[in-house]
């Protein structure tokens, strides 16, 4: 038999891991390729993490790429309270306080002091200011980007989001890794000619 | 200027992340807390990472939770060729060799020695037999046991699952976590005696 604080603890997390459920709802602004629907924040994480993964020896800096796994694996919880909106439009500092917010919320839900610990990981994340969270900020831009070069540019029109502006952001991408932005940023002159990105 | 041989490693990954896209598109058997519509293997897949990695400390064996994640990370992919069965009627020679053919194919699409790397890590998975895999595989359960749970029973009941089935099948969490069994065990009981499963 396990002692009762074991058995506590375990409730604790799973009622966790139906809260956290919650991030398959929140539909963010791109397709994934091939798809007629948005995507979801929950599909989006898994998707960078794997990402993440097979990109890891691109990056400029010594990373721990087990700590930026579980960066990305709960960098966008916050959106379960607050909403995921387009980057274009949407790094106020109120979004990121609602976010944070929203992280609190959710990993207080989690036993002994998880809390502090992967609230400070999330914290990381949105500062950048490491070499870890700057290859994993690098990295949650591919997909986005991926879907609107290989989807005719659909949430870059729908929001009319000129290519400056698509050039400028995802140059955050250099930060990460000089060899990833260079392959992207040729993809994206490469859309201009084209014409989805305008 | 990148040389040419990393800008080809980094396109050839570019191309396994949107091919691994496809896991977004296979529909599970059972539907998330509080939502109507099923399950995918992508979101799923970001689901257990988090679950394991919140679990890490209930697991009986000394594990490597870093291993744990790649190997849940990866461990549908063969299911974007092979498709998602439940697992009370598939666990099959047939089924378990397509989805091998499957991850080959797609780890194929990786630069470097990255198939060799993690399709012995997919096996490991499949296999069970080391400590990483018997807690990976206990965790792979708790998120569909705990949608039948909240459910009323959904996939049970649709597939006329017996609870002695149930009851069987998921023993296997205990081979990765006694007490995270102990807990899921005396809910499934709760759920033989509340009738939703029978």
């Amino acid at each position: 038999m396990t002692d009762t604080q074991t058995l506590q603890a375990i409730e604790q997390t799973l009622a966790f891991v139906v809260e956290v459920e919650k991030l398959k709802t929140v539909v963010r602004n791109t397709r994934p390729v091939g798809l007629d629907r948005y995507e979801n924040s929950a599909e989006h994480s898994w998707h960078v993490c794997l990402t993440a993964l097979m990109l890891k020896d691109f990056a400029d800096e010594a990373i721990d790429i087990d700590r930026v796994i579980r960066m990305l694996l709960i960098h966008d919880l916050g959106e379960i309270d607050a909403g995921d909106t387009i980057i274009y439009a949407s790094e106020t500092p109120e979004q990121k306080g609602a976010e944070a917010e929203g992280v609190k919320r959710i990993l207080a839900m989690l036993p002994g002091d998880h809390l502090q610990e992967y609230f400070a990981l999330w914290e990381e994340f949105e500062a950048g200011e490491t070499a870890d969270s700057r290859y994993a900020r690098a990295v949650d831009r591919v997909p986005p980007l991926l879907h609107n070069l290989h989807g005719g540019g659909h949430s870059w029109r729908k929001h009319d989001v000129p290519k400056e502006k698509v050039l400028q952001l995802n140059s955050r991408i250099a930060k990460g890794s000089r060899a990833l932005w260079e392959v992207l940023e040729a993809r994206l002159q490469g859309a201009v000619e084209e014409g989805i990105l305008k």
